[in-house]
C-alpha cells in the first residue's frame, strides 16, 4: 500500500472513533468539564480537529510558517466541524508524496526541534489518541456507556 | 540512531509521563473511578503496564503463544509495579534486532490479523497513549492540577 494510503488508513482508524464520541455530545453538554481546571468538551473536541489539520498542513507543505497558533471557524456544531476538518485533513494526507513524508521541517520555533514530516504526523496521531482517551472519560461522564473500542480497524 | 534505541526513546517519552501520573495516585485513591462503569485507577494503571510488557514480549520473540490474556503480580504498590515492568519492557525493546522488528507475527487468534513486530509495538504505543489520556482525567479528578505535558522529549 502506498505510504499516503497507509497514513490515511491509520488516521481514520482513530478519527472515526473520535467522530463517534463527538457525535454523542449533545449541545447541552458542550460546556461540560470534569473538573474546574479541565478543558470543556467543546474546547477539547475543537482542539483535536484543528490541531491535526494544522499539523497535516505543515507536514504537507514542509513549511513551519503555516502553523496557526490560534485557529477559528464559524461552525458551532461540533459534529459538523469534525466532519469538515476530517475531510480536509484526509485530503492533505492522501495528496502527500514519499518525498514530502521524508522531508525535514525546521520546527525549532514551535517545538524546539527539526523533524521529518512523518515524525510530525506521528506526533499528530499521538496527540489525537491522547485527547481521544480523555474524551472517552468525558463522554462516559455524560452518561454514555455503549462506547466503541479505542481504534477501528479495517 | 539504531532502530531499538529509537523505540526505547519513543516508549520512555510516554512511559515517563505515565509513571509521573501513577506516582501521584495515593493508596486511598486506588479504587477511584470517575463513573460506575469505568475501570478503577488501579485497574487502569495495571492494565497499562501489563499490556505493554505483554505486547513487547510477543514482539521480541515473534511468538503469539506468549500473549498472556490475564497477567498477575503480587506487588500491590502501583508505583513499584510500574517501575518494575517499565524496566522489563525497556530491556525487551533494547534487545531487539532489525530482523525482529520486521518479522511478521501471526496474531489472527488475538487480533484477527497478521502484522509485523513494529506494527504490534505501534499498537502498544497507541494503547499506552490512549489510556494515559484517561489517566490524566482521573488524576485531575483526584485533585492534582500540576500535571506534565502528554509527552516528555529529550
Amino acid at each position: 500500500m502506498p505510504r499516503a494510503q497507509q497514513w490515511v488508513q491509520y488516521f481514520l482508524s482513530h478519527r472515526h472513533v473520535t467522530m463517534e464520541l463527538i457525535n454523542k455530545i449533545d449541545e447541552a453538554h458542550y460546556d461540560f468539564k470534569p473538573t474546574p481546571t479541565s478543558m470543556t468538551a467543546k474546547q477539547l473536541a475543537t482542539h483535536m480537529v484543528f490541531s491535526f489539520y494544522n499539523f497535516a498542513n505543515v507536514a504537507k507543505h514542509g513549511d513551519p510558517a503555516l502553523f496557526q497558533p490560534k485557529m477559528e471557524d464559524p461552525e458551532t456544531n461540533l459534529a459538523k466541524l469534525t466532519e469538515t476538518y476530517t475531510e480536509k485533513t484526509k485530503q492533505l494526507l492522501e495528496s502527500m508524496s514519499d518525498e514530502e513524508f521524508n522531508r525535514t521541517i525546521d520546527l525549532t520555533a514551535i517545538f524546539g526541534v527539526q523533524m521529518s514530516a512523518k515524525q510530525l504526523l506521528q506526533m499528530a496521531m499521538d496527540h489525537e489518541i491522547h485527547h481521544k482517551g480523555q474524551l472517552f472519560v468525558y463522554v462516559r461522564e455524560m452518561g454514555h456507556t455503549d462506547l466503541p473500542l479505542f481504534v477501528k480497524r479495517g
